[in-house]
């Protein structure tokens, strides 16, 4: 039962209709009895994507984004403004907003990655970064577009806020409320620690099974390998088939805190690898034992640790 | 539909009553039409496995392995022998039997790996080694045990033959009879390109995934991480909760193939941590491009190289 007595709201943009930010819409235009005269404005650098919205009546009005005096225009008097555009794109429309941005309209993104969102909202928005609370919404789907938007995608999903010192606890407040409205749960951490968090458990496994594929690609053998490839295969290598430019912007804009996991990674192979050579079974069966146990009792939202 | 009439027995001879050895238990003796007396021993260390066998209707006649002379009564007339004992059993198994093997029974094996298999049965069969077929059925469930087996484990499935120079046509065919009439299909390849391929696709893919688990439980923010992790870190880490016990033994018993392969995909997790640290996005998305190409038209029994 979602409190929406909590979230009311009178305008709403949206940059980037995608799936992330047509749910977004779409979940709190459905919810029943929210007050407020409930605009939603879709930018869009895809005119396909902003029409499919419109006839989904996802968003009221579309905005192809190019336009500087209608960008100004759906700003004037917007209460939040959600960025769900690719992350990398994210510093320059924090540079096209923050002339337009009143001093009542809140910011805040869906990007995977937060420290280069934080570092791109000091450096584009100055005095006025309090305005910006950065967030990331987990949740997903394997397909993308306003056409995959679902009113129920973030209902039991974490949304994780990572607060400014700038954000008076009013601001933090608002965006978490509108994220509580869609059925998500808000959880707040620094920007580091999210993308350290995110860089373990999502990232790093990205980037190692991309590598394994790449790896069978590459071995003279690589059809025979293929062919007799089965079930532990197909698991390890199913994030495999993900977006590349999706991961190319994480992998970059991540750099820092994936380089850490990666090599605290090697270090752990290092040495499962030493134990192989020596044929130290004793060693290989207790950190197999160790890694079973934890993986066994492991559920989504819960911790063995 | 399978062509039983290529495929009939006397006395089949199954050391190691579990999922595999009771698969094939079970597959042959269901077959409708097989000619022959169709007797199966289970020889076990296990006396409650034994007792589940026997009241399952799996085997007709059980043994615990322990009494040489109820050993060597077993194997006297047998016709095939299958070894479906944990792999690092196979050398002090093949020890055992081969003062009883007569020459008219074949031997074959049920193992994840096949150098190691080879060099034991050189070592403990001699003369006799011609009568050993190594094998490895690719099938496999989450449970393990006889009261899993299935009658239809090795329909569609693949088996691997790898046969040795000492081994007659006859006795390679027979083996493939066997494993055809359970609906697997056959194939043969070197014992070394067997250890390859499957080092590649199985064995490496599980040791790392086993470090993924091993290294975020050894981290600060253990806790925070395994919290957060979703979809793309539940289906990499599925094969953790693997059988430690299993893989140790895989591990040692293949290491040779299994540091070449680990060696070869730590040369490309190095390629892609340069990338990531000089921000190379063309680079990176090149490698992912590739390889989410060649994940997305792959399928189990397929090549996409």
């Amino acid at each position: 039962m979602i409190d929406v007595a909590m979230f009311s709201f009178n305008k709403l943009v949206v940059i980037g209709v995608g799936l992330i930010g047509g749910s977004l819409a779409r979940a709190l235009r459905e919810q029943p009895g929210i007050g407020g005269a409930r605009c939603v404005i879709g930018v869009e650098r895809s005119a396909a994507a902003l029409a499919h919205a419109l006839a989904l009546g996802v968003i009221d009005e579309a905005l192809t984004g190019a336009d500087e005096a209608a960008l100004r225009a759906a700003l004037t008097g917007a209460d939040i403004v959600l960025l769900a555009a690719p992350v990398a794109q994210t510093g320059a429309l924090l540079e096209r907003i923050a002339p337009w941005l009143e001093p009542a309209t809140l910011v805040t993104d869906a990007g995977s990655t937060k420290s280069d969102v934080v570092a791109a909202a000091y450096a584009m928005l100055g005095a006025k970064v309090g305005q910006f609370v950065p967030g990331h919404p987990i949740a997903g789907r394997e397909t993308s577009g306003v056409g995959a938007a679902l009113a129920d995608l973030y209902s039991g999903r974490n949304v994780v806020l990572c607060p400014l010192p700038e954000n008076t606890p009013e601001a933090v407040g608002r965006i978490a409320a509108m994220w509580r409205a869609t059925g998500a749960t808000v959880h707040e951490m620094s920007s580091a620690q999210h993308d350290r968090v995110f860089a373990a458990v999502s990232h790093l496994p990205h980037v190692l099974s991309f590598a394994l594929v790449e790896q069978i690609l590459g071995s003279p053998d690589a059809a025979l390998k293929f062919s007799f490839a089965a079930g532990g295969f197909r698991d390890f290598t199913r994030i495999a088939a993900s977006s590349p430019e999706m991961w190319r912007d994480v992998c970059v804009a991540n750099r820092t805190a994936l380089l850490e996991e990666l090599d605290a990674y090697s270090a752990v192979l290092a040495h499962l690898r030493a134990a192989i050579d020596a044929a130290d079974g004793a060693e290989l069966e207790a950190i197999f034992a160790r890694s079973r146990e934890a993986r066994s009792v492991w559920q989504p939202g819960s911790s063995p640790a």
